[in-house]
């Protein structure tokens, strides 16, 4: 397979959650001109992303909604069910713990933990709180698959070596910091005040 | 000024943030290179994204730090404070609300809202929750700029819309779905599932 774009790939994650709703409405087919129109970009991109996987649907006949999204289903993991840890129980913590989004989509926050000792044994939804020090042996004994940084970004680095060690490959990051690791691991920022920035860009510059 | 792309936009982000740890230890000037290295991109993006905005630094000398930072924080429009309202006080919302990163970065959250009966009128730290049908009224009445969008996917579309109606220009949304405005008006997307489904994709594909 082609190496695929980060674009792309956030693009057929949005495909897939409009087949789901047009599945729910019990559309049977769509073609790329409509997907483009839901998603406000252009046909043809609709075309060359999908591209990438095989043929899918028939020239002049759209797509058959459900095996569209079987299929991309399939290329983003989501048939799997993944395990994931989280590092880091204050408020945005606490609020990911209760996501139930993640849960829908097959990512189970199954272990948390953070290093302060006065919530260390309390629990947040049905999942008790470990002290960082066991990080290491939860996450391999549990055998997660992604972890969620939730901690302040003078301590984000140094949970990622620890958990990169310990044989973690993926990442989503919530602290406001770049963080590094080798080619065979993947971290995805969630840099909420770098989009909030943007926006105050875009006010200052474009939007007065 | 030249229209410079939401990539650029993000790493003068980032860059603010690596100066803003820089002038914390007393470093007094950088390198493009040395930027480069910490930000695991070339010196060449890094001199490029920064000729946009003119010229800064001596060759040979680098970039003064505090200058530099001084210039970035100036074309983010991180000198002004920014007004903002949030809808949508479940989980995600009530974190975002304590998140005090925000609020030291110059955007502060000064009016609540959800249409829940039975949470209107109660505070979040030092906010009343208000109800979404005063939404208009108080936009304006407080001069927000921006309204950080954190009700179920199926609502956010509708309070966009009013919200654009009622002269708000930026959005930061948080519900997992495709948002429609004009091109005067700005959304940016947190899409949590979606940087997990790119994980996910990776794990299936890429680190096997």
């Amino acid at each position: 397979m082609k190496k695929i774009s980060e674009s792309t790939i956030n693009r057929l994650s949005k495909y897939y959650r409009t087949l789901q709703t047009l599945i729910e409405k019990e559309v049977e087919t769509i073609s790329s001109e409509d997907i483009a129109d839901i998603e406000s970009i252009t046909a043809a991109q609709v075309r060359k992303d999908l591209s990438f996987f095989g043929t899918f649907g028939k020239r002049g006949l759209g797509y058959n909604t459900k095996d569209l999204k079987g299929a991309i289903s399939k290329i983003l993991g989501l048939k799997k069910k993944w395990n994931v840890a989280l590092v880091g129980v204050g408020n945005i913590g606490r609020a990911l713990v209760k996501y139930n989004e993640f849960k829908v989509q097959g990512f189970n926050i199954i272990a948390i933990f953070d290093k302060d000792p006065s919530i260390i044994g309390t629990r947040v939804e049905n999942l008790t709180i470990h002290p960082e020090k066991n990080l290491c042996k939860i996450l391999k004994g549990e055998r997660i698959d992604i972890v969620i940084i939730t901690v302040p970004a003078d301590q984000a680095q140094s949970i990622v070596d620890q958990a990169v060690y310990c044989g973690v490959k993926a990442f989503l990051n919530f602290a406001p910091i770049s963080l590094k690791a080798t080619e065979k691991v993947v971290i995805k920022n969630e840099n909420m005040s770098i989009e909030l920035e943007s926006l105050s860009y875009h006010l200052t510059n474009r939007l007065k």
